[in-house]
This record gives structure tokens, sequence and C-alpha cells, in this order.
């Protein structure tokens, strides 16, 4: 099946919003092994979006929208794409109830008329029910073609797609595609490359590696005639890949850096407080996005002064005269004295130069240590990181948490 | 004029990247006074691209094309709008030394063959130096047509852009748009529709309300024969705009609430630190990524536990039984008691639950408090959030450094 996508919305053309929703559409498609040429932008007036709709439809068999079925004068891709495939919209009472359910707030003080225009839906079409806004999804088929509109809201559009689009596209194709991702830290993308080049050349499954910040992912994916073939297919491939790249496999799927590591810590009930300085409290606060944290991370401190080093962490004076507050000696009494301070089972450390000023030609910006205090033994790491404030923060926080990975499970082996 | 953008990459189409190039050339052309219709996605297949091409030409007066520059076989872009135009493509030995010196750590072991292809450009067109990188951005004019070529990586499309397409543009124009985008907190976008409806009615200046995540902007542009005409015209806009909703306005265009924040904390030297427990040092990495913020945050606490509150904070047992670490009260004591601790100007504290798990009927998921102590003076905020725990942990940083610009700004009234 060929599939193209249109997103409508003015918003989108002057650049107010940036158009994401193609990106997650474009990698589902292509995990069902549906194939895609063009992506086509379009604002929000009538006949230049009928113009996109007969484009499309004269080279693909199906088209999904994204936007243009708000409430208001201006939201037409409902009733742009009814009239390119010559169908009424009729009234649906059932979709009218879930809105006013939605919207019952407003039930004392009188709904907002507008809002009936979402319950009109193009006959004979399917229906996909809104949990999470008041405009409902729309498959229509017709003469072997097929057009999905989706509302343009990412945090709806997101899961109608995937709880009712997807099973609607699976049961139409003869075969499965599956995926799996691999996560790798610790390597570059292009090294990546050459180590799986033999495995990227193959057609089925297809291997492809991605640049991330700070890390590289490796997508795996197959089409089978069924789940299970697919996924055995997967899983060859991943057994080599693994056998070649194991050491920097962290993680699959969804489960980033932190999820990784917090799960570690939570799994094994092992306690964390953090002692930053040039992140700040990145790394605790990324920690903290993880539900449930709580219980194995009670405190951290954010120490960007000496003063704060010496009165929190117990850092030496003479430490931080001798070896400066960049260093590998101070970032181990800090990765000591937080464990310590908080009486918890792991203590890490970050100190360093995140710029853009600060560096000097021996230290410059960018070198940052990072120290890990657990099971009576403190390792400290040298970074030298590339990039503005943010990406320097951002990649001390993935070796920091990659560290703390690293010394709970070296300490199983 | 009549512009499109056509962003040339499979690895767009597979859902591999985001577009933003897109957003930031449509917001670049919006404020140029550009209209744009369309903007299309095409994969690296020249036979689909000189569709994409043909296409957009018959529709507009201008296409820019991000990507498909790069030295491999896959990158067409150049020769196949080359062809489109009618123009043969020259060899340029400046172009090939500027690549040499970009790639001088190449020159011992022998340099990359293929990146001579980046050396040749169409005939008769302009060449946009590329400081960053290896591939020539093009601008070619025929007919009345414009091509504009760009390199896909941001890192070098946006600079390009900015500085070497935006001045073309402009000596191109016979009048100036110039914008202004004015930062909103505390209110909806709904309410600042309602409010500045009959500017947003007008023609020039334009004025239009968008949603971003926890505040509201107000972009006015305006077109005028000169700059000072045209800023003018903006300026008594801001002027009405201010008159109804400045209580609400608390910075202009780049300028968000951390920026605001620090640069007040900056400017007069007033020192602060925060205590925060539900945030989870969010708060304190947000004011750190501003460089220089480390001259007036010295130090901060995260206290998830009852402990740490106690321990580093000084907050009484008592207050924590009879009111619970989620209170106005607690909130009270946290703020105090980090000023006091870190002997720091302004004190910050946060305290809620940011969910999933936690919530009770009577203290729900969503439900924080912030207290800034400063001056001797404390004041707590009590906030209702909705969303996840992404969402309130991010809405109460907002609420939380604006509280603490607010609390300032009142002081030196």
């Amino acid at each position: 099946m060929k599939a193209e996508i249109i997103a409508v919305g003015t918003e989108i053309l002057v650049g107010d919003i940036v158009n994401t929703n193609a990106q997650f559409l474009s990698r589902e498609l292509f995990n069902l092994g549906i194939d895609m040429y063009y992506q086509t932008v379009a604002g929000d007036n009538p006949l230049r979006l009928a113009e996109a709709i007969r484009l499309a439809f004269g080279r693909a068999d199906m088209v999904i929208f994204s936007g243009g079925l708000g409430p208001t004068e201006d939201d037409l891709t409902k009733e742009t794409v009814a009239e390119y495939f010559g169908v009424p919209l009729l009234f649906h009472k059932e979709i009218q109830d879930e809105i006013k359910e939605y919207l019952k707030g407003y039930a004392k003080t009188g709904y907002p008329e507008s809002n009936w225009k979402q319950a009109y839906i193009p006959e004979d079409a399917l229906i996909l029910h809104n949990k999470r806004g008041t405009a409902p999804g729309v498959i229509l088929e017709k003469d072997g073609k097929i057009a999905v509109l989706l509302p343009g809201p990412p945090r709806e559009l997101l899961p109608m797609f995937t709880e009712e689009v997807v099973p609607y596209l699976r049961a139409k194709s003869d075969f499965v595609m599956e995926a799996k991702v691999l996560r790798l830290f610790g390597i570059g993308e292009a090294r990546v490359g050459e180590i799986v080049s033999d495995l990227m050349a193959g057609g089925n499954p297809t291997v492809a590696p991605y640049a991330k910040d700070n890390e590289v992912t490796l997508r795996i994916a197959a089409k089978g005639k069924t789940k299970a073939e697919a996924e055995q297919m997967i899983e060859t491939v991943r057994q080599e890949i693994e056998s070649r790249l194991g050491e920097f496999v962290y993680g699959y799927n969804e489960e980033n850096m932190a999820k990784t590591t917090a799960s570690l810590l939570m799994n094994r009930g092992l306690t964390i407080a953090c002692a930053e300085s040039c992140t700040a409290g990145l790394l605790t606060a990324t920690l903290g996005d993880i539900p449930g944290v709580s219980a194995v991370l009670s405190e951290s401190i954010v120490t960007y002064s000496n003063e704060a080093k010496m009165k929190y962490l117990g850092v030496q004076k003479e430490t931080l005269e001798q070896f400066g507050a960049v260093s590998k000696e101070t970032a181990w009494e800090m990765a000591e004295g937080i464990r310590n301070a908080a009486n918890a089972d792991i203590g890490v450390s970050i100190t360093g130069i995140a710029g853009p000023d600060g560096g000097t030609p021996e230290k410059p910006v960018g070198l940052v240590y990072v120290g890990v205090s657990y099971c009576g033994n403190v390792i400290v790491k040298k970074l030298n990181l590339h990039g503005n404030r943010t990406k320097v923060r951002q990649g001390t926080v993935m070796h920091a948490l990659n560290a703390v990975r690293e010394c709970i499970l070296k300490n199983e082996r």
C-alpha cells in the first residue's frame, strides 16, 4: 500500500508549530510496511486543501490527514474530504452525547453550539472515538481509496492512531511488520554503521542506525507472515548485533537511559543521592521524571559554590585549593560526601565546566568529572564533551546515569 | 511573492527526524511577508523529486529546498533542480578549496573524493558559502522563478538562511516586515483572544495569540515601507495590548521565563536558593541552563523525604505531622529554611504531588505549593495543575519562576 500524509493547518505554514505528527505517523507507517513517497502541509483553505487531496489520491491509496477537525469555521478537513469522496455528512446523536459528556463543565451555562459541527460524520465512515477531546476521527473507504482523518493535537492523535488505526491497518494487511529498537551508549553512529554494515545491506529484516542526542539507536524491522515469524527474524538479528556491540547496548525501545537506570535502582531497592555542580540539579530532575523514583531518591544537593561543597559534602578545603573544584579529587570527595550525608547506597557527583565562560587551556569548557560511590568503591570518569552549555549538561547527565548503571551491573557479576 | 518549501530526504518520510527546518523557514518567510500555501516532503528519489519541483513551481514563485546537498550518490537536489531549470552544473575550484579547508583533517590520508561533487554549482547561480559544513547553498533565478537550495542539517541551514538568504530576500522586497512576540503568563489563550479580538481583525499589523506549554504568546507583525515604520506600527499595538493585558506580560521575543527571572536576579545581584520536593531539581536545573547564573545561585537542595526536609531545611516535625508534607505550612518553612541554610537573599520552595500515584481526594495529583521567602516576607501559592507527571513538574517550575519574578518587582514598587 502507498500512503501520504496531509497536515492541515495555517499554524504550520506560518511556523507557529512543528509538525511532529508527521514524524510519528511516518514512523508508524514505516513500521507497518506501508510506503510513503510524499508528505504535504496545506492551510485552512478549502480550495487549496481540495487540490492537495486530489494530488495525493492521484499518487497514493491512502491519505492520512492531521488537523482541521476542530469546532471553528476554518476547520474544514472533514467537509473537504467528504466532498472529494462525494458523500454527505450525517448528524450522529451518539457523538453529540460524547461531546456533551466531554464538555460537561458547560452543562449549566450552555454548551458551545459550534461543537455540534463535530457530530457530523461522512456517510458510511468508520468513527474513531476520541477520549481526549471533542473531535472524533474518521476512516472513509471508497473505490479502493482510504482517507483517515485524525485530530491535530498530538495528545489526541497519537493514542487514536495507536489504539484504533493500527489495528485497522494490520487487519487489512496480509503480513505483519514488527520492529525493535536497540539503544546504544558510548559509541558513535558511524562506527556502529561500520560494524553492522553487512546487516544493513539486507532487505528483510532491515537494520538502520540513527544518532540521537548522546546516544545511537539501531532499529531492526522485519516483515513476516505472522507476528511470531517477524519477531523471530528480529531476534536472530538482535543476537548477531549484540554479539558484536553488546557492551554498548543499554536498553530497548522506549526504555531510555533515565528509565533504565531508575528501574535498576527501584527493582533492587538501591537508594541514590546526587551532588551536582555544573548540571545544577538536572541529573536529579531527570531521575525525578520517572514515576515512583522517590522510593529510592530522598535527597540531592546542588553545590555550585566551593562553600556549599564543603558545607554539605565535606569536601576538604585543601582539595579544592590544590586540585580545584573541577578535578578528579573533588568529584571523588563529593561522591563520598553525598552518599554519607544522605546515608544512601549510591552517591553520584558531577563537577565540570558547562560554559560558555569559565574555560581555560588546562580545563576547557566541556571538561566534566562524574563520580560514583558504591559498595565501598569510588570511580571517577573524566569527560570531554562538546557543544553549548545545554548540550554539555545533557551529555553529562547521560554519562552519569550510565556510570551508575554500570556500577550496579558490575557489582552483580 | 508566493513561496513553497520542499524538504528532501527519505529520513523524514520514514520518521527518523522531525522536519524542524520547515518550521524555521515558515516563520522566517512569514516574517518577511512572503505567502506560503503548501509545504512538501519528498524522498531521495530523482523522479519523484522532479515531480514535486514541477508542482511547486506551478503554484509558487520561489521554492526553498532543504537537504539533499550531501556528498553521497542519493543526494540529488542540486542535480534535479538544475535539470528543471535547464542549466548545467559547473565545477568551482574555489568551492573545492573551501571544502578542502573544512576537511583539512584528511589532508594527509587523502580527501574523500565524493565531496568534490559538492563543488559543482548550477550555471549563473548565486553561491551561499557554508562555514559549518561542506555543502554550499545555492540561489538560482530564471524566468521569474527562484530556487533556494539549503543544506539539511539545521546547524548549517539556520545560519545560512539568516546570514545570506534573508538579506537577499529583503533586497528584492519593496517593504519591510517586522515582528514582536509578547510572552504572557497566568492567562489562557481563549481569554487573550477575546480581549484582543478587535486587534486580531486588522490586516496590518496582524496580531495572533498562540498557546505554548504553560504560557501564551501574542505575535504582532507589521509590514512597512521602512523598518522604522514597521516598528512604530508594532509599538502602537503593543502599547494598546499592554494597556489591557500588561499584568500578564512578562517578556518579549526569545526572553522566556527562565531567562527573564535569571536576568532579574543577575542584574540586581540577588542570590537565590531552592528547596525542591516534587520537581526534584528541575527548578534549579532550569535556572542552571542560563549562562552566568552561578553568580547568584550557589546551592539548592532536593528534599523528597520528610527526613531531608527536617535535616537540611529545619522543617518542624510537628508541621509535617499536623499539615503533611504537601501543605502551605511546610512550603512556608521550606522557603524560610533554604534561605537561611544558603544565606541567600531569596529562598524558593516547592512541595506537591506530581503523580501518577500519591493523590487523595483532599490532596489530588497536581496539588502543589510554591513558597518564596524574600525581604522578611514569605508568600505561598497554591496550585492545582493538570496533566501527567512531566506536565505538572514543568508547570510548577514556570509558576515558581514567575513567583520569584513578581516578588522582586513588587518589592521595588
